[in-house]
């Protein structure tokens, strides 16, 4: 058995934002040399996400809007987290319904995808250094 | 190592549904003649999800009920994705509660799973073909 | 390849709890005596989940009020699997937000951690035995 790991690092100047790293996990596939398994892909930081779906800016545009209403940022206050010093605490919440983490196969080579499948990092805290980590094996 | 690839294909002709994949699971399993490791079963489509819960028919349409709550399908043009002239945003983010994939223990040729575990094919957006991947290493 | 297998048993009194298995995790990890693979937690039960998240008080208050709003327990009567003589339809939802499992790389016998992922054990019908499952393979 082969195994093979990389760190993907972002630091994302707004506080939500949604990034396709699909070709930058391919490229990590591609240097493990590994043709058959599974590849996971999981944020390192617990107030962002790694997660696989559509790269279509309404969607997107949509995710925000939602997650905002199923936990809203303001007001602040409303959130026990946020008496140690936060204001993160939403962050927490949304990287919840989004997910940590991406479990994929690997199979000839290549993720082993559907048509429209992407990875995306999910961002609900921004303006620090965050890193995602792939693992593979195989 | 060995590794192990299946497709399973569904055309669900209602918008949503939930279908019992677990037979169909363990049948792949089987075939595969792996003992020892872990499966990975996902949706390859962004609108569907794979998940383990009850397979029980009133929390089934509970799902549907709260779902309809946390991400209503009308109307459709609250969706900035629905511009693109789909009108499935609402699976997209029902897909993202429900999860996209399960990964599951394999101990000693089966399924490692409590009394009530039962992986389900969960459909958000019917009437088209979509596949389910089923990978397995050990 | 070598792969290992332990059980955590839990008994919560409290109907909802959130319980830190990480250093149960790395026990785990530790007897199995594997230095790179995967580690998959999951729940074996389907009114409970594993998740990564801060270990932080008011956060798991965040979490309870959070998930009561989305998916309330009463009235009890708004849910059709309580029909059934259950009342814990609400806790069959709550997992589904917080995730069935967690899937961990594994990297020179550790776990392959950012600065703050602690593993949770979220209880949502506590008063019973339940059980969390360890697989690790590498």
């Amino acid at each position: 058995m082969k195994t093979f790991r990389k760190e993907l690092a972002f630091n994302i100047p707004r506080r939500e934002a949604y990034v396709n790293i699909t070709s930058q996990v391919e490229q990590a596939l591609s240097e493990s040399g590994i043709r058959e398994g599974l590849l996971l892909v999981n944020s390192m930081h617990i107030t962002a996400s790694v997660f696989i779906n559509d790269d279509e800016a309404g969607l997107h545009s949509d995710f925000e809007t939602w997650l905002e209403t199923l936990a809203p940022h303001q007001p602040t206050s409303r959130y026990r987290h946020n008496d140690t010093g936060e204001e993160n605490a939403d962050a927490h919440l949304k990287r919840q319904v989004m997910g940590r983490e991406a479990v994929v196969a690997v199979s000839q080579g290549r993720l082993d995808f559907g048509p429209w499948e992407q990875i995306f990092y999910g961002e609900f805290d921004g303006g620090r250094r965050k890193r995602v980590l792939i693992k593979i094996i195989g």
